[in-house]
């Protein structure tokens, strides 16, 4: 039988992933340093302490989560969520997802027809375009500044979408320890995006896998909650916890807080594409937060990560020719750096390669035809010092010779 | 924000489950005994064994499945699931999924376009039809009888679609211990519908969760064995298997096996969907099945069954009044009964509730307007031996009044 010709037409149209392909066009280089991944420190799971939970999980409520479970998620885990987070909302604005892309994928689909638009930051994270091309969706990119999304080009882009008779469904926006962009939206843009988006009834989808990873400065409320304490009435928002970045990626556990209407829709969906999440990994997250293991775990991953980020940026100060920028984060796990106008990270990529460092070109983080390609993407939490030392030399060599 | 204005047009048109609410409908009546379910008994969970299996694989390969895994799924519970199954493929021939219904829904995403066809089997599995009817395809249904699909009716069908100008795109079966139906295909029917799907160059979706749970007699070969032992080089089959009922549905763990092609594009909806399944989960079942806990394991699950399905059977010869007629399976986890036609089993659901005793109307198992009323889905594995002899003896008593 020759499937090719039965694939629906949106799988026919996918594309092999770009940066996949990047990163495995340098798998083979031997004595590669690469800043490409966005990959957490292994050193960071609380491997031993999870390892204990599981065990116990399944030995005192096995009868329970090796069972069918509900697919809005584990009833425990949703109120050991809501107690860690001090804020009070109810388990029916909750749903539990299979990772932060699952709940971004549910959300879409209740949400999206094809043809409606999506406004994405420019640059964003490429796993959320696919989903929302996924979807055929239409992509529409807002730069964004030091402050976060600019609400003027946003003005601009939405009054354009509606003269051309289209509907835009929702804005995507990861306002904390920007992926790629590194930056914080700041709290007076957070309430311009929270009032823009209720005067034009566009819902907010708050990607927030970053958040807690915070080595300095004063952490500022998410949009959500911006949204519930300063718009009351006015459920525009809907944001999206990992624990990817803080726990373990193996796990895919994350949760999406919204509108109970909206929540309730996309439960629906996932009784249709996943039944429910892992019942066993949803009561292990929830006796890891039950025991108190949170608070001292998250100290010691952002003391762990603080002195990777400040390597990074001191190596980069030490080393960078003039007319490179980049981001000085707080926290996350990128450094995002901005080339003189007429270099192209795309050019620059291969030869790196051949000096044995590797990234990801910023023109890999837009929409197809909305590029941008002196900037790219470096990623502090997989290397170590000696490799971050020598790798950003490697590149600003590399930079300096041109 | 008024959400429903915006949900896309799939969402508004999704129903809640009839299933869920006539389950819910009896939820509160107590003493009530429902054969309506389809969970598998917690008795049958090997939870010491897995208890330790999860402490060890989170110590010991802890950073290698808490850091992200591969969409296609665990390389090592690829290579155990071949071993144990016995049968020579391809890692590449096999994903990993989140459950059955994951498999099936990327499975539908890779192939269907709104408004092509899927044949199902009538009665069949509503939560799959929820999933094809998600992706806006038409739902046509083939009548089964003792040896499985009839292939005179597909033949019937699929002409009919032809002649609508209609695309058919596969036709959904489950062989083995079918449910709701009760029947197991025979191994002449699973080489006729096998050869049909060649002939028209149709996909077959086998969706095996049972074949594993068989208490007497020979198992048959697969759908997606026949069609690579006889027909090699025309792959039309795709199976999905299922550790629900033998594991622990909890888990979420199933894998598909299928033509390389189209796995891939499974794998690339995967991508989108969930990036990728539990890693923690997907090799807690490597480990169960490398240190050889599976032979063991099911011989306890099937010994545990037998008598339960032995008493169902003994009880409606007992107490059932002439002219009710049902299967007599060897396995799986459901009995299929059939009342004298002008019997409605969606008419006397209430009453039995009220007799405290409950089942699933037949109806539900058909595609909206396609249903039949005379016939009943009873779940033998979730009740005591008591509770079967006291609830088969309230419906006969309820059918004997009738």
């Amino acid at each position: 039988m020759n499937y090719a010709k039965d694939f629906s037409r949106v799988t026919q149209s996918m594309g092999s992933s770009m940066i996949r392909e990047l990163v495995a066009s340098t798998k083979n280089i031997e004595g590669l340093i690469s800043f490409a991944g966005g990959f957490p420190a292994p050193a960071t799971f609380p491997k031993d302490t999870l390892a204990e939970l599981y065990k116990k999980v399944v030995q005192e409520d096995g009868y329970d989560v090796l069972q069918y479970g509900a697919s809005e998620g584990d009833r425990q885990l949703k109120a050991e969520l809501i107690k860690w987070e001090g804020y009070p909302i109810t388990p029916e604005e909750m749903l539990i997802t299979v990772g932060a892309t699952n709940a971004i994928y549910l959300y879409s689909r209740a949400l999206l027809d094809p043809g409606d638009v999506v406004i994405c930051e420019a640059p964003t994270f490429l796993g959320s375009l696919v989903v929302f091309d996924s979807i055929q969706a239409e992509l529409v990119s807002v730069p964004i500044n030091d402050d976060g999304i600019s609400i003027q080009h946003l003005e601009a882009a939405v009054q354009r979408c509606k003269q051309a008779g289209k509907r835009v469904k929702f804005i995507y926006t990861i306002p904390d320890f920007h992926n790629p962009g590194g930056v914080t939206m700041s709290m007076a843009r957070r309430r311009e995006l929270i009032a823009f988006a209720i005067r034009n009834e566009i819902g907010i989808l708050e990607d927030n896998p970053y958040s807690r990873l915070r080595f300095s400065g004063e952490p500022l409320p998410t949009l959500y909650q911006v949204n519930r304490d300063e718009f009351a009435g006015f459920e525009v928002v809907t944001e999206v916890v990992s624990f990817s970045k803080i726990l373990g990626p193996g796990m895919r556990m994350s949760f999406a807080k919204g509108a109970k209407s909206l929540i309730a829709k996309m439960e629906s969906w996932q009784q249709k594409v996943n039944v429910t999440p892992d019942c066993v990994s949803q009561r292990v997250v929830a006796r890891f937060l039950a025991d108190g293991h949170m608070e001292g775990h998250l100290k010691m991953v952002n003391e762990h990560y603080a002195p990777y980020l400040k390597t990074m940026l001191d190596k980069l100060e030490e080393y960078m020719p003039e007319g490179v920028k980049w981001t000085k984060p707080q926290g996350g796990i990128f450094v995002w750096l901005e080339l003189p106008k007429h270099i192209s990270a795309d050019d620059i990529f291969p030869k790196a390669a051949e000096n044995k460092v590797s990234f990801i070109p910023g023109s890999k983080f837009y929409p197809v035809g909305q590029e941008e390609f002196n900037t790219l993407r470096l990623n502090f939490t997989f290397s170590s010092f000696e490799q971050i030392d020598t790798g950003i030399r490697r590149l600003a060599e590399l930079l300096k010779a041109l």
